[in-house]
């Protein structure tokens, strides 16, 4: 079933002799599918045939390229439970979850089938001639949005299905009219491999050209890097560590022509707890934060890795509550051994700072592969004073920090790195005395969240997912929701071109019947 | 009048002794005014004043920034002949060419006050709650453009009104919201200083916070490097050539917290004529072209640099007539003797080249600082054979290529570099005979033009000014027009906020009656 060689288009192809097995964390064991590394001709390979599909499939209409992403959700919803169970083994999550991530994914792809077919994501603007303006006439210009070029992903290693394969980016660029190649997760190359047979099924029977989509194995860091250098990709996106996530960047700006890459690394999603909201209900917010903290075992970039208040009586009982509520929460698998290796490494470095107090750490014997969660807590002096208790513990682990007053509240917040979100909890109409301490951690996220938490990404037009570095490499855009398309699109100007050979989008008989721009008026009018 | 001194925020600073004067070509002489250079303590002035600006100014509505905005039109426009006469003093282009820049800039400026007062640049996005949804109630979360803190601007050496000082960059960064701190370009410093004056007064009078604005002169690039790696700075906007703007480029992408840099370089501007437009009008197209490769001394980032076409009778024809007609016009003066003598080497560099042919090189004595234009020729074969035939020479210069068939011509844009513009030129129908080519030159360019010339950048919403690397550093963004703003915002979502705290775009009343994508509609409505 899963033959473990890579998607070259349409192609499977096995050139290299380097094979890796994916691992069954709950079990223990590896999983008994092989797959086989890319090697760099199989790299170059994809790239040559993914512009050569450019060509095409970059002017397909929205209808068709809908029907190419209804279709991969449909060839993916046909895995049944194969999918879910391959999953479930390369991943020691319940099928439970593969199957809610599932539903996400196909959702994704569903809604980018509709956002392209409704085709207002080209922001068609139209400026008519004026032939006697004076002094000058006046051009006629046209501008919409069109496909970057190839678009490399790198599947994320804790969403298997919605952040890799045929996830939010790969339906992103295939909406905006970009060939894909996706680096597989080695983690979950199974599931990759399955997903990537499905895409591979929906491009052929939707007639899209040969390379339109390729799917690479790889258990090192090498084809990603002849990837990223490829001269026919043009944009990257990523999801996963800060280290991985800057290295692309890294490597994308030596080229000779520099690319853009969209990375989602790190994040700590600082929260602030305000006094009143302490002093009334500490256990509540204690309770609610040590499911947020320990849900899917903490691999959730939005993981609330750290909170903030000022010292009180309140914080005490908060601190005391969450202590007590996070080691009565079941210790729960990782998705892999390296991320367990890690998570327990990470932690035991931050708890060696110094100053740093553990409030609860999980103590019982666990099964292996299991994470043993933790809160920790530090002065606000310490904190200022040390920025390795910045750094993201990737797991369920949670940092807080007692301020000695507002301003060092404020000032912790400045000095915190870009993150994906920033949370208030707050009572009443307390946050009205902290505007300045909204503002600031305003300044530092992508979403900011009241009385809430973070984990729980809602896929829709209105989330940003993203922020100011290194929450991702690049704040101006989101990596969900329909306007993560933006990442893949650059605006074309068309000058006096003749109407009938201009991009539909632009025709004056609007035959798209999109919303444009024309002349300064939104409308959908035809243009006489 | 022109004290030299460097604008930090509201304070005239002169703490450096190095100094230095521009110079006016059309004399051959220095100009009276001594600029002050910004030492690194003056740099660092400026960014944290900015910073701090940024808390207020970030959040100012749109009627104020508009205020502030068409305020330095006026106080621009109150210069006078002043300006007019300092302008062409440092640049020895005429009077006519000044006023006809500053009616652009503060046309620029004026339009954008519109855009923000308009309201709808924030694309302010809405998804209403959803208490009840199974199985996971769907929180309420609103999204909306925001400023993206202090930019950097570089001036522009050929437009030191529109993309300079208060030019395009400045005027989209401060209506985003974010504070600017203007590198003066060197040529035109004392123009730099004046237009500085008028924006500070414009701030002091609109009640703007001090250091919304700041202008720093050097003639070196010591004061750019500090600046673009200032901790405080979060994006850069930049006109000029590759070597500049690439290596401001690279060393944004180095910095800890890589930031934005949208350079707007180097293009060659390619122009594909057709067989027949070249056997019916040769002349005629000649005609246009000498005038076009000729305006404003060829000093103009859409200079038509490559002209191609199939080897014809056609093409000798028109080839002899733009060696005729291009040396019948006067040459003129370049902006200053370094741009002459970089052009007058880059010529001979690229004439130097083997295969080349010049067709025509303007042979009388001119003035000094005037430069001669020429024309060249290769075949196409030498062209793909040798990319230095691809590089940009600054002036009033151009090459033709001779192309052996329509297959080379297709080779030769395939291999070309991005471009900030490709032209069609093309007799009635022809073009559709040649659509593969159209395809090609439209994945290398910014803006595709039929049947005209590159010269001319009409600012409006369907202008595209950027183009793939090296054009520009990001295609995905035009620096002309009012989408330029797009550059120097991000997007934040905001997740079950107070309605009375969420930002007036947001909020349900819809204050400021804008457009607003609410549940997947675009609509002006209030939300019940």
């Amino acid at each position: 079933m899963i033959t473990g060689k890579n998607h070259i288009g349409n192609q499977l192809s096995a050139k290299g002799t380097k094979t890796f097995k994916t691992f069954n964390p709950l079990l223990n064991i590896e999983n008994d599918w092989e797959m086989t590394e890319a090697i760099a001709e199989e790299v170059n390979e994809a790239a040559t045939l993914a512009a050569e599909a450019f060509k095409t499939y970059s002017k397909f209409s929205g209808y068709k390229k809908a029907k190419f992403l209804n279709a991969i959700a449909d060839e993916i919803e046909a895995l049944g439970d194969t999918l879910l169970d391959v999953y479930s083994s390369e991943t020691g999550l319940p099928k439970g979850r593969a199957a809610g991530e599932r539903g996400r994914t196909l959702g994704q792809l569903r809604t980018f089938a509709n956002h392209v077919k409704a085709g207002n994501w080209v922001e068609a603007s139209i400026d008519t001639a004026q032939p006697k303006r004076d002094p000058l006439p006046k051009v006629d210009l046209r501008k919409m949005n069109v496909a970057i070029g190839t678009v490399v992903v790198f599947g994320a290693s804790n969403f298997p299905l919605a952040y890799s394969t045929a996830g939010g980016d790969t339906a992103a660029a295939l909406a905006a009219g970009c060939p894909v190649i996706v680096k597989s997760h080695p983690m979950h190359a199974g599931t990759g491999y399955l997903v990537a047979s499905a895409i591979i099924k929906a491009a052929i029977n939707s007639d899209m050209p040969n390379g339109v989509f390729s799917n690479l194995n790889s258990n090192g860091i090498e084809v990603g890097q002849i990837l990223v250098q490829n001269r026919n990709v043009k944009a990257v996106g990523f999801t996963g560590s800060i280290k991985g996530g800057r290295a692309l960047y890294d490597l994308a700006a030596k080229r000779q022509e520099p690319i853009p890459v969209f990375a989602e690394m790190g994040s700590v999603n600082p929260v602030v707890i305000f006094p009143k909201a302490l002093k009334s209900r500490a256990a509540d917010i204690a309770k609610t934060y040590a499911k947020s903290i320990t849900l899917g075992t903490g691999q959730f970039c939005t993981n609330p890795g750290l909170i903030l208040g000022i010292k009180s009586e309140g914080l005490t009982n908060f601190v005391n509550a969450l202590s007590k509520e996070i080691v009565q929460i079941e210790p729960s698998c990782m998705l892999h051994p390296n991320l367990v290796e890690a998570y327990e490494k990470n932690k035991a470095y931050i708890i060696s700072q110094n100053g740093l107090k553990v409030l609860a750490d999980y103590k019982t014997e666990v099964k292996i592969n299991y994470a043993r969660q933790a809160v920790t807590a530090v002065s606000g002096n310490i904190f200022l004073d040390n920025p390795t208790l910045h750094q993201e513990v990737f797991g369920p682990f949670s940092l807080v920090v007692r301020c000695e007053n507002e301003n060092q509240l404020q000032e912790i917040i400045l000095n915190l790195e870009g993150q994906l979100t920033g949370t208030i909890i707050s009572d009443d109409n307390e946050i009205q005395n902290y505007s300045e301490i909204v503002n600031a951690l305003q300044n530092r996220v992508g979403r900011i969240i009241f009385n809430g938490v973070p984990t729980g990404v809602e896929v829709c037009p209105s989330m940003v997912h993203g922020g100011p570095y290194p929450a991702s490499t690049d704040s101006r855009f989101t990596a969900v929701g329909v306007d993560s398309i933006k990442r893949f699109v650059r605006p074309v100007s068309y000058q006096d071109w003749p109407n009938d050979l201009l991009p539909d989008a632009l025709k004056n008989e609007n035959p798209l019947s999109i919303l444009r721009n024309v002349n300064g008026q939104l409308t959908s009018e035809i243009i006489k």
